[in-house]
Formats: C-alpha cells, structure tokens, sequence
C-alpha cells in the first residue's frame, strides 16, 4: 500500500469525494478549482468523509494527507502520481483541461470521473492519449468502494495495471471493462430504471416514495449484496441458470415497460449467461446460494434497525408489537409481583450473532445484558422520553460468567434482579437461559448522569421510587450465584 | 396482531415463502397443491425461514402455527381468514383456480401474488370480484417486508384495509398502488434493468459478475437503503430535486441505452416529481440526509464484512493490507520485546457504535476487548487454520471497567497482558486507550476447548509454547488496575 500525491481537478461533490479518500487513505492531495467556494465545499465532503470512512475499517488509517488548493495546474499536478479530472461533463472542455494538464503533468495517470463520455473521446487529440483513462466513482466516492475502469488501445498495460493498484492502495474495487461504451455499465442499468421510474411517476402510477420504498424494502436489500444475477440464480432454484432463463425469458416479450427493445434470448445468449453465471457463482450450491443470500439480508436489514431506516424502521415497528404481545412489562405499573425477577430479554438469537467458534459470539452476550439494561431503564421511567430530557444510566462495571453455549436459532431470555437502587445507583443481576440451562450471568453496576455535565446526578423522583420499590421487592430473594465473583475465583 | 387460517394456494418457492411466514408469525396455515413433492419442497423453504426469520425480531416471535397440506380445497379453504393464491402465471388457470375457491371460501381475502396481472384481470369472471384483490411479494417472502398490495373498484375499501392489517399482522409493509398496471410497480423497474443487463452480456461489453458488481458494490447500496429518488435528492445538493432534474434531464436524450422512449421532462413533471420528493424527505435537510446516508452504508458495509460478502469482502482485503502496513504484530516471531504489553486493537470508533447516549456503547467494548482477544489468540498461533482443525478458545469470565466516554471516531488501541497461559488457561488484561486516556479495562479468562467435544482440552505444543514465552515476559509487569476487582468494590 503505497501512498503518494493525487491532483484533483475540479471539486464538486464528486472531486471532492476523491480528495477526500485519497487524504484519508494518506495522500497528499492538491486541489485545482478556480471556484473561490472549492474550498468551502470540499471542507464539507471532507467533514463527511472523516466522520464516516476512518472507522469502516477495523484497523487504523494512515496519517491523513494534507490538502492544498491552487489556482494554478504548474503548481497542482507536479509531481502527482495520480490525476483525477471531475469537471463538467463537457467534451471540448474535458480536452482543454487534458491539454494544459499534459504541459505540467510527467507520467501521471490521468483518470476522468466522466460517467458518459468513452476513454477513446477523451484522448482524442491529446499529446499523450496513453495518459489518459476513464475512472468512474459512485457518489459518495469516500465510502462506496466499485470504480469503473476503462481504457482503450492506446493505454499501455502497465498504465492500466499502475491505476489498477492505485484504486486498490486506496481501499477501491476497480472494475475493468474491457470495452469502452457510452456511460460504461452501471450509469446504463441506472438510466433504465430512472427512466421507468419516470414513466410511473409521469402516469400517476407511483409517487416517489412508493418507489423507493419498493426499492428499499424489497429488490434493493437483494442488489445490495448479490446483484441482478446472482439472485436470479437462485431464482432458478436447483436447475440454475439455463431453466430460469427458459421459464422467465417470455415475461421479456410482454409489454411491461415502456422501453421494448429486448435482445433475443438466443440458445447462444442463454449459454454465454449460463456459463458467465457458473464462472461467477457455480462454486455455491443453491441451498447455500440461499442460505448466504438470508444471512446477508438478516445482517443488512439488522444494521438498519439501529438506525431505524427503511427496513429496520419496518421491522421495529413490528418489534414493539410482539412485544406487547408477549405480555412483557414495560411500564412499572404492569409489574403483577414486585418479589420475582424481572422479565427484560425474550428474542431469538440472530444469525449475524454467532462467530467462527460456531456459536453466540462473547461480546452478544453483553449486547444482549446490554439490551436487558435497556428494558429495566425504561421499565423504572428512563425511557427515552426521560433521557431527551438529559438524564440517563451510563454503565461503570461489568462482570460476566459465560457458562454455557448458545447457537443461533436459540431462544433466550433474561431474568433481571435489582441489588441496589439507592440515589444515584443501579446495581443489575441479568441471567440469561434458555429454557432451563441457565447460559450466563451478568453483574452492572450503572451510575445515573446528567447528559449535559456527563457527570454522576440524582435521577428523577418517579425512577428513584420505582427502582426502590424493586430492589425491595428482591430483597427476599435467593443470593444470584456469581455475585461479587473476580475473574478467575474459584467456584 | 391477531393470528388465524391461511391457506395457501400452490406451494413453490412463492407458495412456501408465504407458508413459512404466515406460521412463524403465529397463524394456522394449510397448503393446497397437487404436486406430491409440494411437502418437500415447503420444508425446505421452512427450513430457511426458521434458521433466519425468528431471530431478525428483537423480541420472540409468537408460538409456530402448524402447517397441514391437504388436496382438497374444501378442507384447505375452509374457515381460512387469508387465501394466497400462488400458481403459475396463467390467467385462465387462476380463473378456474378463484373459481374453485369461492365455492368454500366465505369472505376470506384472496390475494394473488402475480407478478404481471392486474386485479381487474384476475376478478373477471368471479363470483364475488370484490374479494379478489394482489399481494405481491418478493423472494424471499419470509423475509423481504414489502408487499405490493393492488385492488380495484370492485373491492370494498373494508376489504383492503382488512388485507393491509393483517399483511401488517406478519410483519409486512404493504405497498398500496392507487391505480392497477401490467406487472405493478417493482417488475417494471427490475425488468427495466434486466432487459439492460441482457443487452450488456449480449453485446459483450459486461459479463454477468461484473454487473453484478457494479451492483453490489455501488449504487445497490444506496438503493438498499433510500432507493432512487431520495438518492438524487441528495445528488441535487442544496438545491434540491428541481435543481436535479433540470441539471440530469438532458442526459436521459442522449443514446444511452437500448431503451428510448422517454417521458418529456416537462414543467409539470418536475413540478410533480419535486413536491412528491419534498413530501417524502422534505422533513431532511441535505446535510441530514447525506449523513443518514453515509452512516446506513457504514452499517449496511460493516454488516457485510461480518459475512465476508460483496462490500464487506472488499473492505476486509483492505484491513488487512492496513494491519501489516501499521506493523502491527500478526505473528509471534514478529515480536521484538516480549517484556512489553502486545498492541492487539488499532481502530477508529465507527459510526454503528454509538447509542442513544450519544457515546460507544457499552457492548461494544466487549467488541473491542473480543477483536482484540482474537489477534492475541493468531499471535499465538491459534488462528483460522489451527481453528479448522478442531482447536480454539473459548471464554468463561469477563470482567470490564467502564472508565470513560468514547466517541465514534475516535481512535482507540488496546495493548494485552497476558497473566497467566499455563495449561488449557489463557489470562488476559487488555487495556483500551485513546491516546493517553485510559478508557477500559478488560479482565478474561479462556479455557482452550475441542471443538468437537466442546469440552476443554490442550493446546497444541506451538501454541503452549508461544502463550508460555509471552506470560514469561510480561510477569514483571506492573500489577494492572483493577485486576481481580468484583463489580462494585470500593476502589
């Protein structure tokens, strides 16, 4: 992983994007935009690009490169190793641009974010055409990790496989089309869909957000980790490819879409997709195909429900329903009998839960004490109500016993004892079991704050009374095992 | 959330996903269809949808209704509050097939999961053409929530406010189209992309992988997430979607794609399109929305990584190239001085690790102490290949100290003592700082285990050796804070 100087020429939202993966991933980074705002609006991309990019990896970033902005190409591509052209997508323009670059530039990669124009129109009449290529960022540039790479004849193989390490030094997937065309891959398959989803909204079929909760909650969850294909294969069940091109290939011939030229799924097109589809996926079997593809979606639409967006807010709201289903307390007020546990966990385990041991990874075992905390919270009136009001539990301790497996698949529970809830205290036993095999054990010690002073404070009246009332309703109750145990006591 | 009878009509992979979520969510379910293999196949589709289904909810799930499969539609149908109809696509087949079901059915829904016709179509003929109505789900249907929900005049609004209720019941997020169209809404906009994909492979510009990429790892991330329009939203800036379309409007005439005709961006569609699209994330600002954005692909990629999927597979390429390049040790051989703690986490706090507290929660110190559990067991040489064959670590006790705030973004390390690795025991202290603030401290205990016998076991000789050097060397070590400190003891 080498890094270097990258010329960033023009700094709209996409230049921008690429300066600021290039300074993350350690580059020094040089900013040519006669725009006097360029730099008020890379600041932007970059404030985005550093609150989200750096902890996507599980390891620590190069130190971040300096960015330096100038009016002046002599000054913003000397010396570059890499060059990337993002200015309007106008073709005389683009060549005026490549013309002066190539006056100050050495060996530089020349790299265009056009999304339309084809490498061989960008070199046409450049000193150097060699020098120049097509690669395609997808918006934000600093996250997503696919770029179209695109050169044609004229670039020498090893300027190809020069930009190809590049993009991979900084964390890209370059995807090189072999054939240059207009708007490359992705841009087409983009415009198909934007154009019926015009047509649907020009009709008065959908609005837009019927379309994009279609999207979201349906074939975009699919997209997001297989693609088209690939999922179509499984479509096609245990006999692949070929059999789910023979049975869906006629829907092609209905008039669905307003867009009706359709190749003909010749014996020679359905082989040449049949065999692409076993090269690419042929080493899953189907089950497994299956299998991959529901973890992924239970993975993904999990992650949603922490940000409670687009399916993870659909499965939420279901979520709360089960749970009042479930009968389990949620208010102080609908405990029937102060002097037993408290029911805080009831959830089956998740397949995004387990680890290569083939079993619920340790630290889901405090997700889950952790989520049990929560219930108790909101139970004693630290819901989040309360807490936009500035107060809250942080944890200041923790001890778990792991003393048994759990799998996914697995339903589990837990059972909360209060030891201590005086003033600004709260002192929890979680157990956690599944049916009779108690699992776990886990002992907090929490401290209510004040959000604002991040500093211990007195919670609220109603909260002091109702954990109170709880730890003197467990007070009679059997010593939890492991209570005030150290790491490594004998039992 | 009431429960009750569904029946369902034809038992594919459609037929089985329905089966399968109807009785995960509780409700009695009988299957109709002729094919003797029906069972087998449903069991299949079952098998999946309990490994991934029960555990996507954050609470338990109601108790499994049964599943009785029956070739008689009277038995099927009778006293059934939901009738799903999913047998092949042919119209005159459906007809014949209502037509059998409105002799037993009483007033149970009937809703077809047709992907091309329209309701008006499908009620042609029927005895009661109100009851008829399409729910069109997608694969796979136990877990995808979206559900395109069509009726027509002829349906009682009772009638389809009963079938979004109950969709709602199990866990789905019912779409409901104003106006009927040959294959709905999402086929249009999949066959739009499918119909440009076939011309990409046939044409050979694209092979099925790399579309499939350009998916995986681009825009289908978005659309995983926010779909099309609200993703343009964004791409608009501050000026919004007007600012869009009158910016990208012109690229829809350029010969793009196979797929011509072209609605005309009139004023009065953008008009339309702009006020839809400031009703649906109007209540966002920009900024708001870009880091929506970038926080649900932090966590959407990050779910990936988990699986080594698609994105995630990328970034964890890149990790790696990341670690080595930071010199971290991977290796024992690799350690200069034994006498000094091991750095086992390097890491920036991402964005999914924060809580309602506005800090990194408290399970994901455990996450932290867990990742860095894992590089301490490689070094020592208990790693991927060793686990494969039979051999691992498991962790009985943990003890954490909560010590102070961090945030996402900030970057943390741990460094790792080992107290104790004689035998099958492994005694760690892990240490988590971001800078000079000592923020954590973690106290655990593993037990080398078989992981066929899941019960304790030796180490191999390599390993044995590695832990007993580096204990060896860290015994004159300052005694570490905290260690063999119980929850709650006075400092």
């Amino acid at each position: 992983m080498r890094t270097g100087i990258a010329a960033i020429i023009g700094g709209g939202v996409i230049g921008g994007g690429w300066a600021a993966r290039f300074a993350l991933m350690g580059w020094d980074v040089r900013v040519l935009d006669p725009d006097p705002e360029a730099e008020r609006k890379i600041a932007e991309v970059l404030a985005n690009a550093r609150r989200s990019l750096p902890g996507l990896a599980d390891a620590a970033l190069p130190p971040e490169g300096g960015i330096h902005y100038s009016t002046d190409a002599a000054v913003a591509v000397s010396g570059a190793d890499w060059i990337q052209e993002s200015v309007p997508e106008r073709l005389g323009l683009k060549r005026d641009v490549y013309r002066t670059l190539q006056e100050h530039s050495g060996d530089a990669i020349i790299a265009s974010s056009t999304s339309g124009f084809k490498p061989s129109e960008l070199q046409e009449g450049a000193v150097r055409p060699g020098q120049i290529l097509v690669a395609h960022p997808f918006n934000p540039v600093y996250l997503l990790p696919v770029v179209e790479l695109v050169g044609t004849s004229a670039n020498p193989p090893e300027t190809l496989a020069r930009a190809d390490a590049i993009l991979k030094d900084i964390g890209m997937h370059p995807l090189h089309l072999e054939h240059e065309i207009d708007a490359h891959i992705a841009d087409r398959l983009m415009e198909a869909v934007w154009r019926e989803a015009l047509w649907l909204v020009n009709d008065g079929v959908a609005t837009t957000e019927e379309i994009d909760d279609v999207m979201r909650l349906g074939f975009g969850l699919r997209w997001a980790q297989m693609g088209l294909f690939e999922t179509f294969r499984i479509a096609g069940g245990e006999q692949g490819m070929r059999h789910f091109l023979h049975q869906f290939g006629p829907a092609l011939k209905w008039p669905w879409t307003k867009l009706m030229d359709v190749p003909d799924l010749t014996e020679d097109l359905i082989e040449t997709i049949a065999g692409q589809s076993d090269a690419q996926s042929g080493m899953h079997a189907i089950r497994d195909l299956e299998r991959h593809r529901d973890t992924n979606l239970v993975a993904l639409m999990r992650a949603l429900k922490s940000q409670d967006w687009g399916a993870g807010a659909v499965l939420n709201t279901t979520d709360a329903v089960l749970r009042k289903r479930n009968g389990m307390v949620q208010r102080f007020d609908q405990i029937t009998d102060l002097t037993r546990p408290i029911l805080t966990l009831d959830r089956t385990v998740p397949l995004d839960w387990t680890d290569y041991n083939g079993h619920m990874n340790e630290a889901k075992y405090l997700q889950a004490f952790c989520d049990a905390t929560d219930r108790f919270m909101e139970i004693v009136g630290c819901d989040a109500d309360y807490i936009a009001t500035g107060g809250s539990y942080f944890t200041a301790e923790t001890h778990i016993r792991h003393l048994d497996e759990i799998h996914a698949g697995h339903r589990v529970r837990v059972e909360t004892i209060c030891m201590n809830g005086q003033g600004r205290k709260m002192h929890l036993v979680h157990q956690l079991w599944e049916g009779d095999r108690l699992c776990a054990t886990g002992e907090h010690f929490l401290v209510h704050v004040s959000l604002d002073t991040r500093r211990p404070s007195d919670p609220s009246a109603t909260i002091a009374r109702q954990i109170a009332a709880i730890e003197e309703g467990h007070r009679n109750l059997p010593r939890p095992e492991g209570l005030g145990r150290y790491v490594g006591q004998p039992r």
